[in-house]
């Protein structure tokens, strides 16, 4: 399949230049804008496609069927980008696309933007070639992502028939290394939830009450110390029982990406030093490990200067990071009872679930997720790896749930990308690379089934 | 001596007006404000009186010493008051003094400017009636004892010759019960700090680095958590070898004072229950007992919803309030220890101490305290009893150690004030009887010498 890179680089450009951020309402006309551009993108690539409107921002459907009896893949990704700020931290515009060696930078190049077009991209080429594909494919573009939004989970839960597939393909993940093909099996789930610690009903001076007086924050802090040990054990009970070692080849795996650990902690994190569960591997700690983090914390006087109050509230955010088989509620139900086990004397807490997703890990010996293995292989002319991911990107586990179908994640951002940062970029070898390898992904499930 | 009760409302009323809050500089010129309208107060009663300009805060002296042979009192307080936030929890405006029942809600209206303008008030009324004061007085009031400035310090450990005197009269602290006269013999010192931890050297994805990335609010908590007990036990070594315990007569004192502890802590504190040291009676806990406590806490994401931020760094304000014979430096440098030690694998941090004041502890036999025990009985008609008070009145310290003075503490405050939060309140039948009170001890003290 030839390319025409410079259209191509263009067209990728003008949908970079809609500011589709979802977590702002003035830019609701942004998002439709971007939604109808996917639409017209599929539409000129040769599919049916349409928007389907409902609460929150509407998805964006597209399909082409001309394959019976071959497998369906059910595209996958977000037209909705972050804000950009701090603005001014970007070298050049965030919504005004800019070639700069190698990488095109804009907010939503790698995060999603680039990454759904070169699925469109795929599709079109072969269909311009061929006149037909060889599978069927459907497309679920969202524009929600970033903002948490439920519009494509309450519609995928509704089992519409048009989802019928036979695997989803999605790329918004990232290869391991530049130049090395990456399938990520997979993803960490989440529970993210706020405690609320009250002692008195209002405050009170240290002076007068202190050592009689229950105080909010030094029990969020004995809370949050009774959740985790010192060296990062989570101390909750029953909490690790689900937990799945990774198998014996994957460590193995794990153990010889090409990694400079120094790099990664000293540049890359800006830290002094990594820290976590004592004896367990990075990529175990980061990928195959829950977490129990606390993300924000308040409580209290914090203005500048002194003063003395034992306050009557404090608030956290906490979450759990979840691996398979965990599940969401129990695991919430474990927090809360742990919670609830480890609050003192004198103050109450309150613990509220703002949200939940399942982990998910797929089996690597998965047909479409070999052949994919395979497509990649032979675009980048090196061998894949699997790897997981620590975020959590809930939509694979509603897809497994409700649609019963596996989740392909072969993702063409690079480590560097600056996802939801200043000076986001997307690597133009990858994107074109990319658009190869979909298509070669679409022509080797042709001809194995 | 009788008072034109109006008239000396408008004239508190109007000094409440003026939000001299010490802790932000925005209120600098209501702090200007506040002590020319002490001096202009001093002034108009009769005496000599000025502003004494330094680093910080502008002190008022005034001085009335026309008569020879006589003792001579140095009254003491501030005209300076804490900061009125949280503001929507007033019922009335923090500096729009209202007045509802026997009660004038205003912030300072009892800590402290109702009792310095009491003190003003009384010399103010001896000077009308007799054209004279049976004693020397002095005042000194400071407008930097919110934010714990050193401005009166350096002043009063120059040891300046108008500052000789005999004994020093405190008003700002309160009466163990409605109607019942108290004295304070004993103040718990005090080390204010700041701590500040930090971790990586920017906000991190929890996706992406939990399990690795370094926590500084969880750190924070670890340090919090390692300085005290679940049960309310100091763990900083060495921390109580130097706490006197009180006398049996005191605790016997102690145990006799009326007192409900059911209303006292669902009414007065609106808490559940008392925490504190187990086997440690509550006003032993109160007043002879060190405290660690922690005022405010701030750290990562703390909006609406969720946010999965690993945040770059954590502060916490904490405070030790000590008693004899502990000594500020001592104690945080013991506390600085115990952070170090306490501070987990990959982050970092820093102690700062922002201000210090010793504890104190006054012999009850002292003849300026008998003196002030019977004019609080004369004017209440009860027997006074003596207290300590588990607050902090750093001056007390000062003028011992340089000027050689007793601080006699003859307070007209209530426990159910609310200092320091919001609806502080004054409770007027005091502050009349405060005026009384003071004269009459100056006569006293006139009659005896």
């Amino acid at each position: 399949m030839t390319l025409d890179r410079p259209k191509l680089l263009e067209g990728l450009k003008t949908f970079l230049r809609i500011p589709s951020v979802s977590t702002l309402s003035e830019h609701k006309p942004d998002i439709q804008r971007a939604a109808e551009f996917v639409r017209d993108e599929l539409r000129s690539a040769g599919l049916a496609a349409e928007l389907i409107e409902g609460e929150g921002n509407p998805l964006v459907y597209g399909e082409w069927l001309g394959a019976p009896g071959k497998p369906t893949i059910l595209f996958y990704g977000h037209y909705d980008v972050q804000p950009p700020d701090p603005l001014d931290e970007w070298k050049s515009p965030p919504f005004e696309p800019e070639v700069r060696g190698d990488d095109l930078f804009a907010r939503g190049s790698a995060d999603d933007k680039g990454q759904v077009y070169l699925q469109i991209k795929a599709v079109d080429g072969l269909l311009r070639r061929d006149g037909n594909l060889p599978v069927n494919v459907r497309f679920l573009v969202e524009g929600e992502e970033e903002t948490g939004g439920e519009h494509i989970e309450a519609y995928v839960k509704s089992k519409p028939p048009r989802l019928h597939a036979d695997a989803a393909v999605i790329c918004d993940t990232e290869m391991f290394a530049p130049g090395l093909p990456t399938i990520c099996i997979g993803l960490r789930g989440m529970a993210y939830c706020e405690l609320l610690v009250e002692g008195a009903n209002h405050d009170l001076h240290s002076g007068v009450y202190g050592g009689a007086a229950p105080n909010p924050i030094q029990a969020v802090a004995e809370i949050l110390c009774a959740l985790k040990d010192r060296q990062g054990r989570i101390l909750i009970p029953g909490f690790y029982d689900r937990v799945q070692p990774p198998s014996p080849k994957e460590r193995d795996a794990w153990a010889s990406l090409p990694f400079d650990e120094k790099e990664y902690t000293e540049v890359e994190m800006g830290a002094r030093e990594l820290v976590g569960e004592p004896d367990v591997p990075l990529f175990e700690r980061l990928w195959a490990r829950p977490t129990v983090e606390v993300h924000g914390i308040r409580g209290g006087f914090t203005g500048e200067g002194a003063k003395t109050v034992i306050p009557a509230r404090a608030t956290a955010k906490i979450s759990m990071r979840l691996v398979a088989d965990q599940r969401p509620d129990e695991a919430a139900a474990q927090l809360r009872a742990a919670v609830r086990a480890a609050t003192p004397k004198g103050v109450t807490a309150e613990l509220k679930v703002l949200h939940t997703g399942a982990p998910s890990l797929t089996n690597p010996d998965n047909p479409y997720i070999r052949a994919a293995a395979e497509a990649l292989k032979q675009t980048f002319g090196k061998e894949t790896v699997y790897i997981r991911s620590g975020g959590s990107i809930p939509i694979v586990g509603v897809f497994d749930e409700y649609l019963g179908i596996p989740s392909v994640m072969m993702g063409f951002g690079l480590p560097d990308d600056n996802l939801h940062a200043p000076n986001e970029k997307f690597h133009l070898p990858n994107f074109y690379s990319g658009i190869e390898a979909i298509a070669r992904y679409l022509e080797i499930l042709g001809e194995s089934y």
